[in-house]
């Protein structure tokens, strides 16, 4: 079938040729000329034919807008995707805006990095039955070739939300690995460290495909020697910890791994300077001066 | 090769039949007649051409006893092979001792449950690097096929080093599924928990051999009504925490993950039955009687 | 000098009498007719001369109603205070909408409890300088006589701000305490588990406010066997950390504090019932059937 | 009455004033001679008449070879107190090698820094009764004036176990008020954040002694300039955790604050170079380069 898809990064840019090489024809937008297939969004609507579907895959910061400038040049009947990492409280308000202008709206998260052109993107579709199922022939292409990797997960919204979820986990169970990985790395009964982690990669409770990358990663730089413990979060592990807070759920784990990036961006910190000062004054233990 | 086993539970059984699937001649031993191969630990050293090797394969309370029965069958250039959960401190005396009688002592940490007799163990193996070789044909046989699974982590003491931390992990990867499906079931968007869970078998970033069973559990009860959240936990969780603490290893997420078992397992919680105590002091709060 | 006080329950009734035990005269309102001193709000304007100041002291579910209702019957030049409970990020807001009919607004955290009458409150306060001198009277019969207990944090909404953030600290405080004693309760060793907590009061570190009301609860109840361990929380809390998690501020001991409180309330742990469905699936564990 | 006082650093040598300024005949022993009453610990026994007590305030490593010196130059009857932080699984093997030779023991955990000589020193004790009977001049006159300040908590290894615990809980209180301190300093609400925590010492829930000393150090450094964020521990941190492990106490707010010490001492975080580790493998995610 026909899709518009705008942002053509390097997911957009790859979802592309996912969808090309499965048959379907894409009319791509980007800002970049060099990147773009079309001039502008109304060369894109008309080349079309209505009821159009157009993915919208661009940075969270942009979405909104993005999606306005879309919706001005698409009509009654025709649907708007957004595929990008957006709060899932954004997405029915969204939803409403368009629905006034009688245009539709579909949430999708996905998931899979840069290895989903090769693999498939999993898939985590919010919206109404009808839209979702006019699109099932490019979720079909997106996703893996087996039976999983995409799912309904309820109205418009649900998508995003699953998507949260998802990268929640993926704090924590990045985290796990880590933790395990650091007391490897300190114990002194191993004495070869990425063979362990590679061992791990078959037979055991812990294999994952996130395992087969730190092994992936520790072949590249056995001790990581080249990394920065810099790491940066991009909101859907803040808004999955809010998200337990609001609904009075124990998310210690999640939480715990998302404090840990937190704290890996910072010089000093504050607190602990607190707790020094303290130690300080009611013991006259020594500290060290910066 | 010729291989005495000791102790033909759920694992050691599984094993045996494994092993011998590979051509391997193994003379199983249990303190239960109908599992055991020989009627005691004498006609087993018998039943073996020198120099011999024993694996033994029971429960962690009982291993040094075992072991020591054992050695007293065994002489000089044998070994034993611990592939039970033991502490990795109890490692180095218990090679001393054998050491003394001529006996090698070689650690295994066999990962896998009941899917390593179909699926191979992950092995982790701590000992000499001689005595190592003499087995490698039995981990040929036990490990998966592929070329991961095994690892010679270090002298004795590292592959149950290696496996403690593999539980470890595993603690913290089954809690952050956890607490990402409790949230899931509080979302008032997602209609469809399991269906989520399944998506996420692939494509994804956090998809898994844990999250394969998770899939199962709730294919099988798809809102766990049966199970109670009452959670035993085995010893590595613990001792992994206890290893963080000793070798100064920030470790707040598996530590949340070994705390939470315990959390489970108490009809009330000590701690906040103070908490409420202190609202009830300070805010007049009305807190609950029992 | 001259107060309106409109909500005269547990908090506000209390203050009335402090206050007015400091001199000043005290109009209260409340709608239940034998806690009020006036049958309106209408009449509590009429008996305070201009510029007038209406403390309001509601729950914070009506705060906004309440304080649109007072400044139905105030003019320019007024000020109406809020001593509440709430969320820093409706004062802005809030103060806006007043300023529009010339009407000032200050917001107060007020801590004490119901030991506040005797002790004196300790008050966080936001606003602009005028409004807080104009109030100096009252917040200094309020406050504790020593020289603590009052801080002019900032503008509005710095009140409510450390107010939040003191309630925040308050939940790790006690959760501290309440962990420590469980220990205690846990310990093969210790045979006065009251008696250690009441040597505490004096000479030692942990010596507190909270500590001495946690003695007194164990002199009422010395096992803390009359309470349940389910546990409230009131807001403050949620947003101490909803505001860690937006100003990435690592918080795991106030964040594990709140979750505590969460699982309190928990009849059984979703996250555990995933946990042992897992334990049961990898490892044939026996788990336990509700 | 006469006590011999063995280690007189900055603890026992405080100690040292305030029993004698109670009346009390101490007789001092310490390696270094310029602190020293006497030559040697013969000297010292022959200074006090049998039956004697000996109080042993050393360093925690050099606790065992000390005892033993002094048991030396001691005989039946006498009795020996370990004051210092030792781990009070080491008293009982210690009150049994010293019984053998009729000599008591008693184990004391000492707190409250280098304030107790001006304010006392909060004493929890472990021994058998007639022990602690016998030493209750010298408790009377190390203690607090008022009624607080003194636990006889149970057998020997008591004392310190009930100081475990309080040092356990005092991490944990101080990094409460460490997390509160450090999200005031990141409010864009709060101008005076050393006026809000100098504020909160009286008629607030959270007033206690370490506030005051927190207090303290802000009005020293307003900003906490001066002071780097590495933070030791010592032990009893640590130990609170491994008992939590042990007894199946969860315990996540003093081993998150035990474990933010052991981050403040990382130059960089092996565990997070994973996690950025695997974002670039999964993400193509920007990692910093060291």
């Amino acid at each position: 079938m026909q899709l518009g898809l705008v942002g053509l990064g390097r997911m957009g840019g790859n979802m592309r040729e996912r969808l090309r090489a499965a048959g379907h024809e894409v009319i791509g937008y980007d800002n970049r000329p060099e990147l773009s297939d079309v001039a502008n969004l109304g060369e894109l609507a008309k080349k079309l034919d209505a009821p159009r579907a157009v993915w919208v895959m661009v940075p969270v910061g942009v979405t909104d807008d993005t999606i306005a400038k879309v919706a001005d040049v698409l009509g009654t009947g025709d649907i708007i995707i957004d595929g990008g990492n957006s709060r899932f409280s954004d997405d029915a308000p969204r939803a409403e805006r368009l629905d006034e202008r009688g245009i539709g709206y579909v949430d999708v998260g996905v998931s899979g990095g840069v290895w989903g052109r090769q693999n498939g993107y999993g898939l985590m579709v919010g919206g109404a039955q009808d839209h979702v199922d006019r699109l099932m022939p490019i979720f079909e292409a997106l996703k893996p070739a087996g039976e999983f990797g995409f799912v309904h997960a309820g109205p418009v919204g649900a998508g995003h939300y699953a998507k949260m979820v998802h990268n929640g986990v993926e704090y924590g169970l990045m985290h796990a690995y880590a933790e395990g990985y650091e007391l490897l790395t300190k114990s002194e009964l191993v004495t070869d460290v990425p063979g362990v982690v590679k061992s791990w990669r078959e037979g055991t409770v812990v294999r994952s495909w996130l395992l087969d990358l730190l092994d992936r990663a520790l072949d590249e730089d056995p001790e990581l020697a080249e990394l920065s413990d810099y790491t940066e979060d991009t909101g859907e592990g803040r808004w999955t910890v809010d998200e337990a807070v609001r609904l009075a759920v124990p998310m210690n784990v999640i939480a715990a791994a998302l404090f840990a990036r937190f704290a890996s961006r910072q010089d000093e910190s504050p607190a602990m300077k607190a707790v020094a000062a303290l130690r300080q004054q009611f013991g006259g233990h020594a500290v060290r001066k910066r």
